[in-house]
């Protein structure tokens, strides 16, 4: 994962409340910084309603991985680039990579999975062809699409 | 204040992540550790239901405050003393303590101010008698009451 | 407190992770907005270090209070206007006044008072010189100064 | 992953700042509930001094994982299983397990990896021979170890 593959990022100043004992950023904060690289893209192709209906669908999310190559610490200012990397039948992958800005340096690479759901059946449902096609065409032919036959 | 002067009690450990890069509890998570302890104590009167409505109905913070006389530290143990202190017409108002156990020393007090509210007219509506009775019985000679005329 | 008496302001934006189960922002979570409005000003004035030490000296926050005029919701944006109000003898108080920039509504206001400690001694010092007069000339004649006789 | 293969466990209550707008504990809050449950452990074995260091050598955490099973609601009882599953030469692995306490409901599993590190020369270091002793007495058979040659 490289950052000049991502087609859009996100700036944040880590606050003091994110970091901890330790005198770093606490590993699952993170997650937060993830989320708000997700809002962000998600606004950006004007489908953010709000954190979990987006595109007109529901969704959860099903699992969350990320690396930690290095610390950030107070005040540091990280710029978190998010993409749609695979959009499956009814599942769909968002990546992250978040650098340091000031170093160049990479921080952490992370990944949420989410699917699609049909929230009156409660059940996964494809995901929807408009919100396919909106992000084969931000992403371009990096996406990695597996389609329902 | 004095933690003499509370009839109920909440044990809690300091998380790493409500820690900060100074070493010590960030300051804001005392309103965390405040609400455990507001929420252990409804619990205990048997009215919980959510954060917001409890004993019946709703209601919201309207103020809070805090002062913090010694940090804490990751993994100390503080036990956060709480009452209802005053139910006014509309309102009522929280009081907290909390100490460090193993030191047996003061760290911070606070208070929350809620008011009662009518969910459908979006108005302050009267503490309702049951749950002034509930207080009352519980919080004894020490509860200050200002009751509507 | 009116938000044209302030001369600095910090805008951020409601993330998913700072609102709680009753659909708005948590309570405690505006100490972490103040936070960020106070750390930004420092910062403006060229003195931030980190959350503890700055314009050369400690500190440590001996109270804070908020009052609550209307709630926030993910993805609002926020205008935190920050300003130094007084400086004592060896204290001084940051007051923080929380705008709704879509409404132009008043979410919150609330101040942190703070004593500047010499931590060799762990006692209060003199608010040195050089910081009186940096805050002096950026807030004017509204500054209300206490000194030392 | 199933919690009868783990030999220990630690109770939380889910908190009101924990939960987010969607009624639900925000999915990075899963991180913090694996660190409460990482720390009891080690307290458990008498080795904690403080989160990073710990069994008397330094380690840092290089990635996280969590799968989530079903969602948890404001004031739910969560109990956490925590257990190191793998020691390699200078890494070794924790893995987590959150079920709800009241509905015997699986909720999340996780895992989070840490190196062992000699923080001098900020290198990699073998995971130190009595830790492994301690951990091989507690986790018994079910323990994978590499060993280093």
């Amino acid at each position: 994962m490289d950052k000049s593959s991502f087609h859009f990022s996100t700036e944040l100043r880590v606050r003091l409340s994110e970091t901890d004992a330790m005198g770093i950023v606490f590993h699952g904060n993170y997650f937060i910084y993830f989320d708000v690289g997700r809002i962000d893209y998600l606004r950006n192709l004007g489908i953010m309603k709000d954190g979990k209906s987006f595109g007109g669908f529901d969704n959860v999310i099903v699992s969350v991985k990320a690396d930690f190559k290095a610390p950030s610490y107070f005040n540091d200012v990280l710029v978190v680039y998010t993409r749609i990397a695979e959009i499956g039948n009814s599942s769909f992958k968002f990546e992250f990579l978040v650098n340091n800005k000031k170093l160049n340096k990479l921080v952490s690479v992370g990944e949420s999975v989410h699917v699609a759901l049909d929230t009156k059946k409660w059940k996964p449902m494809p995901v929807p062809e408009h919100f396919r096609k909106l992000i084969r065409s931000f992403e371009g032919n990096a996406l990695i699409e597996k389609r329902p036959k």
